[in-house]
């Protein structure tokens, strides 16, 4: 069953007429527009309940509109682009009594065309029935995710391969993101290079300084058809203390069992209480969630922090990146991990004992 | 006057006790938190409309809290975002009887945030206070500006110089983008390389394609120190006809008029207008605006479109790019301009005379 059929039946069951995405920012993304059309840009779609979806696109959208293999409609010049929704709703004899949207998609702005357009419809929020729907990835989906894991794979190889040349933070970013570009992947988010003291920044910003010595943490993901990636890997510069490599390698050795403790209906609260154990008496110096969900957008369901109340179950992708923090540098080891029938497959296959550059 | 200064005066006029913009969303951007404050990341900012204005961030956004140089607090673990917001206001002695907000910013689950922390609160649109006071540049913004539109020029006349040696479309903008990346910058949008059928495209999305033979756009801009930059190139691969060198002269020579043609207090629709006379038979070709004002956002005011209502002034900054399309080819030309006291100073300095590479 496509994961649109999927949907659908939710709406047929809270009785929505459709559900809309739509987006109005020329460098926005809606990423349940995206999702469900792969369909990125200005432009709106509409999932009716027991009809087929279709897009709205400006006429810059017919390119992208056409590869998404979605019947669409295109904006005529000097139409509004909610009054063009409106009109073919209409056409298409759809009842917009109830209409499903994600709130966290749509800005008051939007909300005010709806409202004008679709004057006595009741707007209900999807958003956790759409995160629910993205949770548990088709096997297109993972065979996408898998091969997205094997190429960034490759761009990371050939980065630690390299990395004596380089000088700067922002160098080896650039360099990770030139391999992707020119590879026709796009980013997940901003990658991060991390190096001395700024490795004890958990989002630290790359920028144009000098490689510092000690751990660096690098933290990198691609987009590849659409779907993210998430690794991270710290290596040291340098050469590190006896106490450095104690540090480093109870740190996998608690993210090698945590992966290995991911059991299905497991609760993932529970893993990351596992994790805080394994850490001990640094179990304080751990101060971010210990995984979430990846998909179309970076941070997806499962989320696996102390207080979630997911579970593990068949067809999640996540990443598990316990990190540890003081003042002067940090840690952290991240790979993505696929809950399949009997087991879990780790995606991210580059290795990860302390690579030393020295 | 600094432009909080200004904004505060805004919020007296329109008796708002304060200005609020937040961002929940690990890869989104709130533009106005950027804009007055220069942090970028989860977290919100409050501008009282006669105190000093503060900034709320997680732990994790201490560094970049700091380098705002701006007061902030920061949220305690298990503290919910929003109860700490409303802890502060209090707490800082502002009234909440109006808030202002960006409606573009706020999303409906941020809107319920704020409507439970603020219980009677009105939520006041100030969408178009902060696109006019965001449109007039400070000198400070302009010298940003300024300094990022050389490094731009500079990244692509180093394109141009080695485009011998590409092949494929995603390998012009990994270069591209790699180069602002090495140098400390980020991107102000995706870059665009559209070449053969794709440059009859305006927004392309480049992949990795063989570069093809004919006009070749190359749509590209940086974000440095926060502010965007927008140039584009259209470039000649293979030997152009007779045909198309008239053509593309043709372009050039309205575009640079349009140039010349801005004048202070001169309407911006007018100025599209002209170009749609310049352009004579061509005109139906000519599919988009003639350009945008840039600032923290790729897009702000003012709008050079026929139906623009906006007034050229001084301290505005704004890409001028008519662009013409056909059923095979397209070409676009386009400048960041910024209107000074006694002329309109271009700041993109690259040549454009057509470029071939044969």
């Amino acid at each position: 069953m496509s994961k649109i059929t999927e949907f659908q039946k939710v709406l047929k069951k809270k009785k929505i007429d459709f559900f809309i995405a739509c987006n109005i920012d020329y460098v926005g993304i809606d990423y349940d527009m995206l999702y469900f059309s792969g369909f990125e840009g200005i432009g709106a779609l509409v999932v009716p309940k027991n009809k087929k979806c279709f897009l709205i696109v400006p006429r810059d959208g017919i390119v992208k509109a056409r590869k998404s293999g979605i019947k669409f409609y295109v904006l005529p010049k000097k139409k509004k682009l909610f009054e063009f929704i409106a009109e073919n709703v209409s056409k298409n004899k759809i009842k917009h009594k109830r209409m499903g949207i994600n709130k966290e998609g749509v800005n008051l702005l939007v909300k005010d065309y709806l409202k004008k357009c679709f004057k006595k419809s009741k707007l209900i929020d999807l958003r956790k029935e759409l995160y629910k729907t993205r949770e548990i990835k088709t096997k297109t989906e993972i065979k996408i995710i898998r091969e997205g894991c094997r190429i960034s794979d490759n761009i990371l190889k050939k980065c630690f391969k390299e990395f004596k040349r380089f000088k700067r933070e922002a160098e080896v970013m650039a360099f990770l993101e030139y391999e992707s570009k020119k590879r026709g992947c796009g980013l997940a988010f901003p990658t991060i290079v991390a190096s001395g003291n700024s490795s004890s920044e958990v989002h630290h910003t790359t920028e144009d300084v000098k490689l510092k010595k000690g751990f660096c943490i690098i933290d990198f993901g691609i987009r590849y058809k659409n779907y993210c990636t998430d690794t991270t890997r710290t290596i040291y510069l340098g050469k590190p203390t006896k106490k450095e490599i104690i540090m480093y390698d109870l740190l996998l050795k608690v993210q090698k069992n945590a992966i290995k403790n991911v059991k299905k209906n497991g609760k993932c609260s529970k893993l990351n209480e596992n994790v805080k154990k394994g850490l001990d008496k640094y179990s304080k110096n751990f101060i971010h969630g210990l995984g979430h969900g990846i998909g179309v957008k970076i941070h997806e369901l499962p989320n696996l922090t102390e207080r979630s109340k997911d579970i593990f179950q068949e067809g999640q992708v996540f990443t598990i990146e316990p990190g540890v923090y003081f003042n002067n540098f940090g840690i952290r080891i991240e790979d993505d991990v696929l809950v399949s029938k009997n087991n879990v497959e780790v995606l991210t296959k580059i290795g990860k004992s302390l690579l030393i550059i020295d």
